[in-house]
């Protein structure tokens, strides 16, 4: 692996890096992290059918007209850069993966959630390094992973459609509580203002001490219209998390959670090689089964023999 | 707390029981376990809207008439019985939670997801003692949430609308990869034909060497249409599970995975208590911000040093 290549961008020497990392082999990671730091990373999520990538389409073409870079992360199983969509929707995302300065990369959405999220940040740290002014990360609905991967973005934006109902079921999944910015978009439909008004409505509700209050703003992503609005709105989102000093402070949450969650892995799969070997977990089992033992009593003890 | 009062399905001690155990006591719950392992399993999931819980309460009246007893635990945010509905759908509920032989239990969505599919396991358990016959599990949507909680479900009912497109969102969200039996409920609606062909369609799709193919019935639960065929579906999968021995297997294999949790919580609290002190942590954090160490290296050091 050419590191040098890697951190001046190489599009080629990035795809196997990513695939090497993929796999499991972390080494990559270990001598880029000081390379990294630099990307800003914008998570733009909401349920199927919201434009997201539509959006992300958009917001890409904007910032390469202005020199910027940009690496984008699909595991959204609808969207045309994961190569999930059912419905051609590709046809809207012209070329934009052949295109200098764009990275793109689609991650599989089923398998081990946990896994998921750490391969999304990994990947993350790897754009980072080759340079990247920005970060995507296009995810859908609201799950653990959604909520994971907010964690680790500076600015996080929602997409929404003005149909009916929207805003419950975005204020129900808890999409609002995880926003910095809400998108109305296809908001040349019917009930687009409503939507807006009850979104600023719940905005309001919300507790004023934690000083951003997220802007909701109307789009029509297809006809290019409101993306340099959310451009902007993104510039400022990044200028106050900086003012206030959030921005290096999430920062430092963000590594220590990744650094729980590092030791909790390899632990885990110390457990699993080391601790509860196969034979020794069988026949536990067999006696939990029967009710000789109890889970409880059985965790304890394997636990208590361990520190 | 009196052991044989709540082994012998008393409401009030085992109201009392599940608030000491959610407060992370599980004494209790080593006591019991000999107890458990009598109730059956039944997992309700599907969209906001699809009527889950009118189908848990028609279901539970039913089973009610047949003398049995019946545990409800409901995780959906939009269920009546977690008190999440916002459009007085608690009418729909008339005093079901009064009666003699129903326990409802219902569970905060917000928070650590696996601390919650953990307390689901550990209130079913306590059902499980007090004697239910069933214990029906209601979750919203799909996430990790829904598919650890099919992973404890002996049977798991997904319940659709006829609306267009359901049945492929249904695919996308991996929900048909959990079904045991799919229903069609409000199926008095247009499309009600169409979405049932879609999804038998797909369950001939499916390998075959698995032995269950997933039933798509009709039902109308507020009408009470469909419910003793539900029932009868239910039925028939416990007896398949019996029969081919899927039933012990699967039991088994959840003990497993439980013993694995509850092993990882352990050291989980144990790393944070113990192994990484917040003024180690801290520091490795500032060191790791200013990319003088690394995530991946650091996380080495601290397990190696471990074991």
């Amino acid at each position: 692996m050419n590191i040098e290549k890697l951190l001046k961008g190489d599009k080629r020497t990035l795809a196997r890096a990513i695939s090497i990392v993929e796999d499991g082999d972390t080494s990559i990671l270990r001598k880029i992290y000081q390379h990294t730091g630099h990307a800003y990373y914008v998570g733009i999520t909401g349920p199927p059918g919201a434009g997201k990538s539509t959006i992300v389409g958009k917001l890409t073409s904007k910032l390469l007209e202005r020199n910027k870079t940009i690496g984008i992360i699909a595991i959204d199983p609808t969207s045309p850069f994961s190569g999930g969509a059912l419905l051609g929707d590709r046809i809207r995302m012209p070329g934009l993966a052949t295109k200098e300065g764009v990275f793109i990369r689609s991650m599989a959405t089923r398998g081990s959630l946990g896994g998921l999220a750490q391969a999304t940040k990994n990947v993350a740290l790897l754009f980072d390094a080759a340079g990247m002014d920005y970060i995507f990360v296009e995810t859908v609905g609201v799950g653990q992973v959604e909520l994971d991967i907010a964690e680790v973005c500076d600015t996080t934006v929602v997409a929404l459609v003005p149909e009916s109902g929207d805003s419950i079921q975005a204020m129900k999944a808890g999409l609002l509580e995880i926003a910095d910015i809400i998108v109305v978009n296809k908001s040349d439909r019917d009930g687009a203002d409503r939507i807006v008004t009850e979104l600023r409505f719940v905005s309001e509700l919300r507790d004023k001490s934690q000083g951003w209050e997220y802007p909701v703003i109307k789009t029509t992503a297809r006809e290019d219209k409101g993306i340099d609005k959310l451009i902007s709105l993104i510039d400022s989102h990044e200028e106050y998390l900086n003012n206030t000093g959030s921005f290096e402070q999430a920062r430092r949450q963000r590594i220590k959670l990744r650094m729980q969650e590092l030791v909790e892995d390899k632990i885990k799969n110390h457990i699993k090689k080391e601790v509860i070997k196969p034979e020794v977990m069988e026949k536990l089992v067999e006696k939990i089964y029967t009710r000789e033992k109890d889970p409880f009593q059985s965790a304890e003890e394997i636990t208590s023999s361990l520190f």
